[in-house]
Order: structure tokens, then C-alpha cells, then sequence
């Protein structure tokens, strides 16, 4: 060990707070830290007071100091708490006046521009009382020092490296510094509960209906645009190189790496308008699908591409093995976090199932709420990527755990990550809106920006219509031109590539990065976001369309929906259009998973083979058997004894299970659906549970909202059935001149009998 | 400056973890910091590997190490985690068996011991790694050392000082040092949810029919604890002196500290049990009340004994200007924390009345939940404290704001926190538990322990019994002998004894408080509230007492309600029992206060004096208009048009508004109501706002559970108003051979006829 070499002035002291950004955490923190009791505290050195004096009176200093930074803190976290509140004041505005160009997040951007420019040009800089110092004592730093100061041992731990060129710019303005905090918050807070909801809320029968195509855009034209764009950056890097734009090193993996950020694509403003205008769902299924998967994507794919290290001194040339490491890396990581998000999902489930924790709905959503963290902890513990893990559990618990919690329980852990993910993402929003005035290392780099607008652009293109392409000479419902249009026109940047980006702003070319991305996500949130309305309309996509009917047959012609389609063919179209893996998988998942994992499917007696008797019988719910008798009924889509059940409201007909038309051909539907019994048949009403309304909620809606109904309802109950049952009703929609109303039998258990 | 003390060896290097606690957030951030992208990120040093490779291997070796200890951060979270589900896991068993003698907290604090115990004795010591430095080089401490690596920068901060001796016992188990974290987290990130669930849950009617007791019970009593504690403990550290058991300085301002936070009472237990058996309501109100104001009158307390500082050096004898300068800061930070919190849920309140939010339940709970923590916030930015602001902002919130939201947001935002409190109260528990082995610096002294046993029996004795004598001067409804022994007996310690006390362990005399306050809390925990329901049915309290029923006129004889009292004498009690202030208060709240705050009460045009014509329209909201004519009809209890409503229910016969009796009298005594319109007589109704049950739900009741009813109901209803239109039907109990049936209409919205 070198002495520390004292000759040289020891120690950099810098008052008040550390001089690179804070840590949100630790501000967070010290912020909450009380004020009262702080005798122990931590001491709090300032460089200008006087030290002479007793230890009484530094005491009280460095306390003084401590409580002036600590309220500093919680200055600026009210200063965000004001504009997440000023932001959902404004919502509230537009949604009620019915303003549809500016989505909430572009808002909380403009709010944080706001702040951000007041912050850096309305209050004055401070400065001076630092002084640059320098200690070497060894070639290594060490993660904790302890300082004896005249008999007293201070500890001290370490924060991180910083650049010589940094030391002495560290005068800076102190609200600014407060207000910037560590990447890893958004990483490891903010982003997981967006994340999970993301995966909680999938619409799952139009997801898994169109998961070959979802999958597809989300690994293969992700990859395509990573490396179209990569490639595209690459050609802008060594352009500015000739044209002596470039300052420091950019070498070919920053590009690849930003592609991989800035292929995350977030239409978070697109979607919410597509939920308000009820647009194609297919559609909204395949962007939310896309842009949820390509999310987790990008992340395994940016660290695969940082864990590319070739070997030898060359470390940025191309090398066969470094990139099959690379690729198996990202195999790994995706396929364990993968692994991890599942299983945590499953034990959830069998909890809910094995316990009758659903008669407390408290207990049961504190225990959803801890599993769905340990996911994230789990993954992270064991070196997968926890963000993707929390995705992949949010899917597995809306697919199984959902159906076992009580109605309470649902409703509140919806409630609960819906607010979550409503905080998190308009915090991400105002604080990138905060970002570009307030962070201290943007590189604004022209060149560099246009040739990112213009690669993205291609990057996009390139993923969506080729593979598209591809995907319709395997679609039977084809992806319109109109689709694939708008898809192309969706692909905004948010969140998750600003994670990604501020994630590390080390090196200049991250820096550029990072400005780039921020830029990119403001323009296409304000631009794209406001643009949808009028494209929506322009590219002809249906609008005011029910969730729970099935798309018109014509693909192409996106006119309303007319209510004259061939109803046989469409009857069947889930079950031609799904992949064989996927029919593979949705038997094993519905003769096997859905009875071990929840109170609802065939009972495993009946599925597994006879051997396996004893443990079929463990395994399976009780309730099943008690429902032995609905179960049976089940396999017909629902019970019609005498003739169908037809409503007719506004100006169309619509029978049961949203299938249009005349009497006979949705009766003659029925017919032959009743006479098959196979899981299949119920593929498409399964994928459709997760939005299930209830009994009373149905009954309610019979009673008072449905005055041309023919016909009566009567539906057997017991007591300890009740919650189980249930009438889906879809919701009435006054749109473009079709009036609807879709009724459907949404679980296997109801015994209604319609007469 | 002195030079850095190079002869001497120069650091004291700490492998992976720094050497004390480690502090919560950073240890939830650094578990949470993510492994993929960690270029940049913080090198730390292991002093066993050999440093003098290429910087590259450096960098590899310590990025590996950083991961190494984030995965044991998560791994020691998922610990918590793991002990979290156990408990709800086994309070579900416990709940489902009707196991009464352990409480989910007692439970939570097993789970934590046994853990603990593992931890403690199951996992070998890790040693030898940590050489113990030092580096003398001034005689104050920074709070943050730039150090000089070889040309590269490191920047540490301080996390505080260590006692010499401790500096060579870093040999510590990884494990113990992983689970120990900053004992602010407990004040600061899971006391508030507590503290504001607890004032938003609060059960306003019986609280402020007792308001004048609670607030005696909480201030006068924890102030008399505080100081017969304090000085009875004095007595035992003299004598602890005499017999020489005391080996470092104990004053008597820190007998008093250790008086104020054992004055802390959290019968968490007790109510838990009160509630499941539904005890009586006003002890239920009495005990609630006080553990949940001197909760906040303890943090004072303790803080402004901390502040008492008297002049000169004997900093530890009498000194009045101290003492009043104490007593000063208590009034200062008691009022300011209570003003802040008042604050803030007025203007919640408006925020929530004068826009639209509440067509937008998800915006409407964001600010909710945003305004509540900028309480918390405001209070620290002002240097109040955070917690005691949360709890008057929660019974503010409760009071007024609750009133605009809209339904949905009610259940949402009661949820939310319900969740909140759980979690935060469990891990609290747990984390006791936990703390009694793997807590570092215990001082077990067997004398001071018996003597604070004996001490806080004695304190709470001369807490509870005096004050009910003097209290009972005063009051109508006498408390009496056997409600004195429960409160005597509800003594128990929790998470606020616990927070406080583990919130400054420097000292001797402090960790051995910590010790004693830990062990208090374990005692009271598990034979306290296992002992709540032999000493209920031993003290003969009334249980299955509908929380919406009156108490039993007469007050000394806790006989299950005969309904038999005279009607006439109780209609009129709380208006007889509430003190004139309390009264004063009220009629200002419902003339003023509730017409601005929210959409209830009278119309401030009639209020108010004509010269305020025109700021009494502008703050009168639009709906108040809209609903004049049923404002009017709201001043008698609820309309009866023809004769009266009587339930006929199990062996008694209860009449609308829970007054018991014959026909007869319950008329009379609507008769007598009815003619009366001043605002005294909505009072009790208004209070008992806090629990309104929807008109769905209670039509759903009225049609399923009352088939004894007589007569019919027919509700008023258009579709703008339904939702504020309610009807609050007290739950039908089975308790002790009496069935009830109490119906009563909450708002004064209701123009519900019963005919």
C-alpha cells in the first residue's frame, strides 16, 4: 500500500452536498430524514466556518447544516410533487373539455421545460466555497474509508469515480444538483411498477391472438431496427469524424448500443388515445403487445451489446466469439428473467389457490404485492434483468393468480399498480421535461440529431413493412396497409429509452447519446402524440369499436363494423389463426396449468391420465368438482336452451358472443359450437376472462340498461358460488352510428339460463 | 490543515459492505441497482485481490465484486420479503381458525426472532478481511472526501462516526450487517402511512363525542407518564450506580427521553381484537384516539427533550429558561406540525371541490395520494415534524376531502393506505423481531429492565386512573371502573416506542433503552394482546355492539344492550356530552367550514352574513344549490312520513337510527327531532359520515337480508346524484343472544321515503 502522500493538499472538501448529482435515494433519504433527534447524525463539514472553537459548537453547526440540507431536499421534492400535481390539474382540464392533442405526458414534459428553464436561469448560481484537493494513497479505491479527524473516526463511503476535467467545475448551481439524481431510480423504481401493470392490464385475448405477429415485431424487428439504425449512426459518426464534429471517441458498439435504446418504442400517448376512441383492436393489440415485449427486448439487447467485449487490445472490432457470448447473453438473461417472472407468478397462484386467503382481501393484496416484488428481487439477486422478469410475472398472475383472487382483491391490485404506474410514468415524463435544462453534461450535437430523426425513421420503416410482409403470407386476418401505416407512424420513444440513456452519461458518447434520445422523445410525444386523432382518421381506421367483438371478416376495408359478415367462418377464425405452437400450448396450458394453477378448467382427473390419479386428485381444486356439473356446459360458449338470445338496440342486431347477424346463422353457430367439446372451442372465450364484470354488476345492467331485451334471466346461485359467476357485459358504445351491445358469458363456472 | 497522517497506516479498508449499519435506501437502491449496464459505476476495493494487473482486470474484478454485493442485497430484502409472506400466510391460518391470542404483529415479531436466531448463531462469522487504519488529518470531518486513486478520482461521503472501540470489531457477520439498516427508514419512510391510515380511518362520530377525554388521555396523561417514568427510572439508575452495574454516564434528561418514548402507547393488538368482536364503541374511540395522538405528542416530546439544553457546561441539571424554551419547541412543533397538516387536507379539499376531478377516479387518488406525502414533506421543509403533520392531514382529509371524492376514489384511497399500513406495520414487527439478535449493541441491565417494567405499570396507572376520575367530573357518560382497567390494561408498546428508541443507539444509556423498549414491546405485544379477550369477557365489556348504535344509558353496568332505555334521554346525549367548545367548534365546521370545504352543509348565502353575498356564492358549491330542497329535509334525522320504521329482528326490536324501544317512544322521539332544525341536531348524523355504505350495497341488503322488514322503501333518484345518495345499514350481528338491525341514513343528501 502507497502512503498517502500528504505533501500534495489532502482532501477535496466540498460543503453542504456531494458535487455530482445526488442520489435520489439518499435525497430521498436525507430529505426524510427527521430533524429532531439528529444528536449521532452524520456531521456535515463546511469548509468557510471556523473549526477552532469546542466540539459543542461545531456540533451545533454541522447539525444546523445537516437540517439546512435536509429541508433543501424536501424543497425540492415538493418542487416535483407541485408539478405531478400541477400536471394532473391540467389533465383533468383537457379530459374534461375533451382535448385530445396533448397527452398527459407530453404535459408533465412541458411542466418539467418549464421548471427546468426557472431552475437554470432564474436563480442564481452559487459558488466558491469548494476547493480541489487531491489524496493519492493508493492505486485502487476502496468502497469505505475511515478517517480518524483529531481522535474521532468518521466513515465514509464511496460514491463513485469522477472525471479529472470534472474537479474543478464542481461550483454549481445548488438547486440544480438537487434536483438531478441517480439514472438507477428510474431503472429500479420508477420503471418496474409501469412495467408490471403494463403486464397485469394486457388485454389477453387479443394479445395471445395476435401473439405470433407481436412476437415477431418484438424480437426480429427489434433487432432489424437496432441494427439498421446502429449501422445508420455508425455512417453519421464517421461523417462527423470527416467533418471534425467529433470531440472524442465513438466507436461502432455506441452505435449498436444506441440503437438498442432508441429502438424501445412507448406509445403510451397513442395507445391512451386509442382506448378512448375505441379503436381497432387488433390493432391497440399488436402496437401495446409490440411495444411492451420490444421494451424488455431492448434492455437484455443494450447489455448483451456493453457485455461485448472482444478480447486483446482491440476492444471495439468485430469478434465471432465475443458476439456469440453477446448472444448468449442475451438469450440468458431473456430467458432466465423470463423463467423467474413466471415461476413467481405460478408460486402466487398456487398460494391463492391452496389458501383460502381470498375470504381477506387485504392479506391476499399485501401477498400479491410482495410476491410481484420479489419477482424483481429474485431476478435481480440471481443476475437477470428485473424489469423483464416483473413483465413476465405481471403477465403470469393476470393469466392465473387473477382468477383466484377474491373480487376485492382484484379491483384493488388493479387499483393499486394502476396509481403506481400513473405516478411513475408522469414523474418519468417531467422529470425528462426537467432534464434538458437542468443536466449538466448535454451534448447537442446537429448532425448527430438529424441523422437520429432520419435513422429512426428508417429504423422503423425497416422493422415494420418487410416483416409485416412476412407475417401476412402466414396471417389469415392480413395486417392491412392502413395497420401497418399507423404502426410505422406509432413508433414514439419514452420512458424506457430515456432509462436506458441517462442509465450511464459517462462517456462523451453516451452524453450524445443521452441528448439525442431526450430530444427524440420530446419530439415524437408532442408530434406524434397530437397527431394521432387526425391520422387515425386519415388512414381510415375503425373507431368506437367493442373490445369483445371480433374484427370484420373483409380485412382490408376498415369501414364500421356492418353487422352482414359470414358468421360460421368467423366462428373459427381464433382457432385457424393461431399458430399450431400456440394451440400446442393454449390445450396444455387449459387441460393442465389452469386446473393446478386456478379454481377454474377441466378437472385433472379427467385430463391426466389414469396413473397420475392420486395426484390429479391433490392437485385439483375442490371447487372444480363441486362445478363438475357447469363444467360440463361449459364447453359449449354458453347456454342457449331455447332459440338465441338477440338484442336488438340502435340500429343493428348483435347475438351472443358478438357475433352479427341473422337469427338462424348465429343459431345454427350455437348449434354446432354445443355439439364439440374440445378445449379449443373455449380458446377464445378463456382469453377474453380477464375483463370480466360480475354477477350483480351484469344483473344491474340487465335491469336498468337493457329495455329491449326479449326474454328473461334467471340464473341459479348458491351462496358459496356467487362470487365466481359471472355475466360479462360488453359496454354500450354510441359511435359512428352503431349501437351495440355484446353479451358474453365470460367464465366456465356460470349456470345462467337464458330463456 | 494537518497533513494526512502517512506513517501511520492510512485507511481502514472495509471489504464489500461498509462496516456499520447499513442504511436502508441505500441498501434498497444498491440491491436495486441494476447489473447490466454498470460501466461507470462505483469501484469497490477488496484489500485481499491484488491490484496491480492491467486497469482493465481492475475493473472487471471490481464490477464483479459491486455485483456480488447487490445480489446480496437482494437476497437479504427477499428475506424480508420471505418473512412478510409467512406471516400473511399464517395470519390467514389464524384468522381462518379463529385463533385470537396472537396478533398478526405478535406473529410478524415470532417470524423475526426466528430469523433472527439464524441468522445470529446458523450463519459463520466471516472475518479477517478488514485491517483497522487510521488517518488523522484535521480535527473536523467532511462530508465528502475526493480522493486521489493513481489519477483517478473516487468520491466518498460521510456516513457518520464510530466509536474507537468499535473500530477493530469489523469482524462481523456479512448477514447481520446486511439486515440492520438505518432506523430513520422506520421514521421516515414507514411511521407516516401508519400515522395518516390511522387518521384517515378514524371513526370521526365516536372520536369527537369523546374528543375532550382523548385529548386529556393524550396530552395531560403521556406528559404525566412521560414524567413519572422518567423519574422513576432516575431512581433506578441511582441505583444501578449505587450497586455499580452502570458503566458509562446515564442523566436524568435521558430517564426522561426513555420516559417519552415508552409513553407511546399502540394497542394495535387490542383493536384488533375490539374490532373483530366488535367491543364497545367508546372505549374503542377512547383507546384508538389517545394511542393515536400521543404517538404524535411522544415524537414531540422526546424531540423537545433532546432540545432542552441548558447554558453553561453542566448540561445536564435544571435550567427554567431551558425548560420553558423546551416546553416552547413542543407548543411550537405540536401547533406548526398540526397547521401544516390542516393545511394541506384544506386544500386537498378545495383542489377536490372546486375542479371535476371526480369524474376521473385514477387523477382524483394521485393527487390524493400526492397532496398527503407534500404534507409530510412541508412539515420537514419547515422544520416540523413530518409525522405528526401526516396524522392531522389524515383526519383532515378523512373530515372534508373524503366528502368530494367521488366512490370509487373512497375505496381506492382507504385501499391504498389500508395496504400501506399493513405492510409497513408487519415489516415493522417483523424487523423487532429480527433486531433482538442481529441488532449489534445490546446493554441488557436486568435491574433497569424490571425497574422500566415496573415503571411504565406505575406511569400508565397514574396516566389512567387519576385522569379518569377527574375526567368523570365532567362527563355525563361516565368512564367507567371496568373501561379503566382495559385501558389500564392496553398499555402496549409498539412500533412508535420502537421507531423512537432505535432512532439514536450512540450512546450507552441510549442502547440500553433501545434493549429495555424492545423488550417492553415483546412483553406487551404477546401477553397483553393474547390476554384481550379473557380480560374483555373478565372485565365484562359489551362485545357484538353495533359501531352505529349509542352506548347503554346506563354507563356503569356493561350488560349486553336490553333495549330497554329511556329513548327521550339518549337522542339528545351528544349533544348534552359534547363540551361547549366542542360544540362552538362544530357549528362553525358545519355552518362554515364544511359549506366551503366541500359539497355538504347549508349554502354559505344563508350563513353567512349579506354582506358576504358575493364570496359566499363564488365558495358555495353549485350542487349545494342544486340540492336546497333536500338540504332542508336534511335537518331531521331522515323523513318518515308515515308512523315510524321498525325492524322486528331475533329477540328485539330496534327503530330507525338505532334507538331502541316500543313503538312509542321511538316516534316520540323522531317527533321531537323532526321539529327541530339547528345545525346541533345533524351532528351525531354527520359524524357518522366517515362509513357510509352505498345504495347499491344497501338496497342489495334491504332486498336479501331483511325479509322481517315491514313496509317498503322507495328512493328519489336521478342519475346525477345517485352516487352521493346512500343508505347505511348497520351490519346484522350475531353476538350474545342479541340481533340487531340498525338503519340509518348517513348524508344529508338522502331523499329516501319510507313509507
Amino acid at each position: 500500500m502507497e502512503p498517502c502522500d500528504a505533501a500534495r493538499p489532502g482532501f477535496d472538501r466540498v460543503a453542504g452536498a456531494p458535487p455530482r448529482r445526488l442520489l435520489l435515494p439518499p435525497l430521498l433519504l436525507s430529505l426524510l430524514l427527521g430533524r429532531g433527534l439528529r444528536v449521532a447524525a452524520a456531521a456535515s463539514a463546511s469548509s468557510g466556518a471556523a473549526a477552532e472553537d469546542s466540539s459543542a459548537m461545531e456540533e451545533l453547526a454541522t447539525e444546523k447544516e445537516a437540517e439546512e440540507s435536509h429541508r433543501q431536499d424536501s424543497v425540492s421534492l415538493l418542487t416535483f410533487i407541485l408539478l405531478l400535481t400541477l400536471t394532473i390539474l391540467t389533465i383533468w382540464l383537457f379530459k374534461h373539455r375533451r382535448v385530445r392533442f396533448l397527452h398527459e405526458t407530453g404535459l408533465a414534459m412541458i411542466y418539467g421545460l418549464i421548471v427546468g428553464v426557472i431552475l437554470r436561469y432564474g436563480t442564481p448560481a452559487t459558488s466558491g466555497r469548494d476547493k480541489s484537493l487531491s489524496c493519492t494513497q493508493e492505486d485502487r479505491a476502496f468502497s469505505t474509508l475511515l478517517v480518524n479527524v483529531s481522535g474521532k473516526f468518521f466513515e465514509y463511503t464511496l460514491k463513485g469515480e469522477i472525471s479529472p476535467g470534472k474537479i474543478n467545475s464542481v461550483e454549481q448551481n445548488d438547486m440544480l444538483r438537487k434536483v438531478t439524481f441517480d439514472p438507477e431510480v428510474f431503472f429500479n423504481i420508477l420503471l418496474p411498477p409501469i412495467i408490471f401493470h403494463a403486464g397485469y392490464s394486457l388485454k389477453k385475448r387479443h394479445f395471445f391472438r395476435n401473439l405470433g405477429s407481436i412476437l415477431a415485431y418484438a424480437f426480429l424487428g427489434t433487432a432489424v431496427s437496432c441494427f439498421i439504425i446502429g449501422n445508420l449512426m455508425y455512417g453519421v459518426v464517421k461523417l462527423m469524424k470527416i467533418m471534425g464534429q467529433l470531440s472524442d471517441k465513438f466507436y461502432y458498439t455506441d452505435c449498436l448500443f444506441f440503437g438498442a435504446i432508441i429502438s424501445a418504442t412507448d406509445p403510451v400517448t397513442v395507445l391512451a388515445i386509442f382506448n378512448e376512441l375505441h379503436a381497432d383492436v387488433d390493432l391497440y393489440a399488436l402496437l401495446f403487445g409490440e411495444s411492451v415485449l420490444n421494451d424488455a427486448v431492448a434492455i437484455v439487447l443494450s447489455s448483451s451489446i456493453v457485455a461485448y467485449q472482444p478480447a486483446g487490445l482491440n476492444t471495439h472490432a468485430f469478434d465471432a466469439a465475443a458476439f456469440f457470448k453477446s448472444v448468449g447473453i442475451f438469450l440468458g438473461i431473456f430467458s432466465g428473467s423470463f423463467t423467474m417472472g413466471a415461476v413467481t407468478g405460478v408460486v402466487t397462484a398456487l398460494m391463492t389457490k391452496f389458501t383460502k386467503l381470498h375470504c381477506f382481501p387485504l392479506l391476499e393484496t399485501a401477498l400479491f404485492f410482495l410476491m410481484s416484488w420479489s419477482t424483481f428481487l429474485l431476478a435481480e439477486a440471481c443476475g437477470f434483468t428485473g424489469v423483464v422478469a416483473v413483465l413476465f410475472c405481471g403477465i403470469t398472475q393476470a393469466h392465473y393468480t387473477y382468477n383466484n383472487l377474491s373480487v376485492e382483491s382484484r379491483s384493488r391490485t388493479k387499483q393499486l399498480f394502476e396509481v403506481l404506474h400513473f405516478l411513475a410514468e408522469n414523474f418519468i415524463f417531467s422529470y425528462m421535461g426537467l432534464a434538458l435544462f437542468t443536466f449538466q453534461k448535454h451534448v447537442f450535437s446537429p448532425v448527430f440529431i438529424i441523422g437520429a430523426f432520419v435513422a429512426i425513421f428508417l429504423g422503423r420503416a425497416a422493422h415494420i413493412y418487410p416483416l409485416s410482409f412476412f407475417l401476412n403470407l402466414g396471417r389469415r386476418h392480413k395486417i392491412g396497409w392502413n395497420f401497418q401505416h399507423m404502426m410505422m407512424f406509432s413508433g414514439l420513444r419514452g420512458a424506457m429509452a430515456f432509462a436506458l440513456a441517462i442509465r450511464d452519461t459517462a462517456s462523451y458518447a453516451r452524453q450524445m447519446m443521452f441528448t439525442t434520445t431526450l430530444l427524440i422523445v420530446f419530439f415524437t410525444v408532442w408530434i406524434i402524440g397530437g397527431g394521432t386523432t387526425p391520422m387515425l382518421s386519415w388512414l381510415n381506421i375503425r373507431v368506437g369499436v367493442d373490445p369483445d367483438q371480433d374484427p370484420p371478416p373483409n380485412n382490408d376495408s376498415f369501414q364500421v363494423l356492418q353487422g352482414d359478415g359470414p358468421d360460421s367462418a368467423r366462428g373459427n377464425r381464433t382457432k385457424q389463426e393461431s399458430a399450431w405452437i400456440f394451440r400446442l400450448w393454449y390445450s396444455f396450458d387449459h387441460n393442465y396449468l389452469k386446473p393446478i394453477l386456478t379454481h377454474s378448467g377441466p378437472p385433472l382427473t379427467t385430463t391426466l391420465p389414469a396413473w397420475c390419479g392420486l395426484l390429479a386428485r391433490c392437485l385439483t381444486s375442490p371447487q372444480v368438482y363441486d362445478n363438475q356439473e357447469p363444467l360440463r356446459e361449459e364447453d359449449s360458449d354458453f347456454i342457449l336452451t331455447e332459440g338465441d338470445l338477440t338484442l336488438t338496440y340502435g340500429d343493428s342486431t348483435v347475438t351472443a358472443n358478438g357475433s352479427s347477424g341473422s337469427h338462424t346463422g348465429s343459431t345454427s353457430l350455437e348449434g354446432s359450437r354445443r355439439t364439440k367439446s374440445s378445449s379449443e372451442e373455449v380458446l377464445e372465450r378463456d382469453l377474453g376472462m380477464g375483463d370480466q364484470k360480475y354477477l350483480s354488476k351484469a344483473g344491474q345492467v340487465l335491469g336498468e340498461g337493457l329495455p329491449h331485451m326479449r326474454g328473461c334471466i334467471s340464473v341459479h346461485s348458491s351462496a358459496s358460488q356467487a362470487d365466481h359467476r359471472n355475466i360479462k357485459l360488453g359496454e354500450n358504445r354510441l359511435e359512428e352510428g352503431s349501437r351495440r351491445k355484446a353479451i358474453e358469458i365470460g367464465t366456465p363456472r356460470i349456470m345462467g339460463n337464458w330463456c
